[in-house]
């Protein structure tokens, strides 16, 4: 039986719509009799079919950052010029996931191990079937949504035009899949994870918060934390603020990630390890990012500490067609959370830039 | 009684003597009856008594690996010319230590809070009581010992002609709080920790190597695991190799900080937390740097990802008679154990001009 937790609900996301692909089997062996992807769209899809953008999700993430932060009449991802589909990655709490499924043989801990290049296969039968769309304007995503647009522009190469991967990289590197699985481990170490058949992700929440108090390092940037930017940023409830920098940890950090469920992460976290479009072309790196045909604009964060510019840059030179355009934020990775607009001032100006260029 | 651990003996660290400087009053206000400080010396202290260099030990470390990596005929730091004093720090497990005390009323969980003043001051002592020192040609230490060097410098500005604090700061900053609160997290997350009061090291294990992880990720970097710069680091216990970064996880980083006492790493550790020469000042950063008269190298590594160059660079511009001189090192904050022969000649490099500068 699927456990509740209102974190994954349109209340609390913003409102979604599921749609089954069907059985879809994965690259690993399992099987998901019926695959649900949650997908959020924006826009109205013109009769050519050829203002689609696909923008896949992040770890943790859903699609309610990209409504609220990057879409909007005027800006680069313009719902009154392109067709934006949001589609939330498998396992992440609203596409099937561990804790919501009712089938019983993927439910909890016996849920199937998932990989960037099923999200993205996944991703582009539900393109087709439900939409008929059959090419991409743009595929833009952070960070676990970057490796899902490197997967896209390496796997598909006919179907991308334009992409941008933001804060994420093709390959993922051993220092990445490292802390990584110190993320994970920060959970499964509760013994409240109970080998993932707890009875309600509360039963983890000292597990969640030591994964919390790692993105506190990882995620941020010792100026964030130097410059006290974190007295600007708005409350998630109401009332419950923070005057210092321990407060903030506690009632934000620890807080949202705190309300999240612990397989769910889990799924993310293992697929996030993975990812690696090398896999296309038996290990070659520079073959695969060979393939890409898409206009690309390789964006890192400048302070970002695990998906930093030194891992990103490489990639971007074995791209044909591609430019390196670097973002600033204080913030480092939670960058992409879109606190500052100065980020988001040269994220629609790369992306205007991209999408005006001509294919 | 006191723990036996084989990784806090001579066999393991190299000789050492045990000096008593009686009874210590605790800045936080525990005393410890008889503070025993574990003390390595090389060279001969001259007449003058002016040719003194004294060494604090960082996080985790001993005075071995700057016997082995640092100080040799020849080298910056030359035992045919210097009298070198290598202090380890209080709680480091060789000095008075929460496992290692046979005073009931300090051990195990009832060691008290020290500070890096704490150290500071009792170092002081020792020079003068046991050496007759006043004046030291040099303070030079790495990490938690830079932070020690930053407070000699701050604290007896009459007694430091020279200082070289190596990949740390004057004044911790919150990200590296909330890093350290990690290290410290993971150990007393396990449930053989037991409050400090567990009865062997070995209890600890989970822990210790949760500990362990998280260095891999901060205490390196990304380039170190992306060029297998591990591949050419010699096995701490001989037939125990690795061939994957895996394997080096689990058979060096593992099993070295396996090796030690989790009461004492926590100790260290909230020392560290709140290394800040601003104490001396009310708080006034800028002013106790401006008390500095040592000619000071601030001399951190570039990929350093705890003790980065943008936390240093504000430090030593604030600092009187001060220049910065970058290090390099792909192991980042690691780069501290003297990996890389070009790192350890940049390091006598600048040793060399600064002990050369005329006091």
């Amino acid at each position: 039986m699927p456990l509740e937790n209102p974190f994954y609900t349109a209340e609390m996301q913003g409102a979604y719509e599921l749609r089954s692909i069907g059985r879809f089997e994965l690259d690993e062996g399992g099987v998901i009799e019926d695959l649900q992807l949650a997908v959020a769209t924006y826009g109205t899809l013109n009769e050519a079919k050829n203002n689609a953008i696909l923008i896949p999700t992040w770890f943790s993430g859903t699609h309610q950052t990209w409504e609220q932060a990057y879409i909007g009449p005027g800006r680069a991802l313009d719902p009154e010029r392109y067709f934006l589909v949001v589609v939330n990655q498998i396992g992440n709490g609203l596409s099937t996931s561990p804790h919501t499924t009712d089938d019983p043989s993927i439910a909890m801990s016996r849920f199937p191990q998932v990989r960037i290049g099923d999200d993205v296969r996944a991703q582009e039968i539900l393109l087709r079937q439900e939409f008929g769309i059959e090419r991409l304007a743009l595929v833009v995503g952070g960070s676990m949504g970057a490796q899902q647009t490197w997967e896209w522009a390496v796997r598909f190469p006919d179907q991308v035009l334009r992409a941008a991967p933001i804060a994420g990289t093709a390959q993922n590197t051993p220092h990445d899949f490292l802390f990584t699985q110190t993320l994970m481990d920060a959970i499964t170490s509760d013994p409240g994870w109970n080998g993932g058949e707890y009875g309600a992700a509360a039963d983890v929440t000292h597990g969640l918060h030591r994964h919390a108090d790692l993105w506190a390092v990882m995620g941020l940037t010792t100026d964030f934390w130097k410059t006290e930017f974190w007295r600007g940023i708005s409350p998630v409830v109401e009332g419950l603020g923070w005057s210092t920098f321990a407060e903030f940890q506690q009632n934000f950090i620890r807080l949202l990630f705190g309300l999240m469920d612990p397989n769910a992460l889990l799924t993310m976290g293992w697929k996030w390890q993975r990812g690696d479009v090398a896999r296309n072309t038996g290990g070659d790196l520079a073959a695969a990012l060979g393939r890409i045909t898409a206009t690309t604009y390789v964006m890192p964060i400048e302070q970002d500490m695990f998906f930093p510019p030194r891992d990103c840059e490489p990639e971007q030179r074995l791209t044909p067609n591609s430019e390196l355009r670097m973002l600033h934020s204080v913030a480092g990775h939670f960058g992409l959370f879109g606190f500052e607009q100065s980020y988001l001032d040269e994220v629609d100006q790369h992306l205007s830039d991209l999408l005006a260029v001509e294919r």
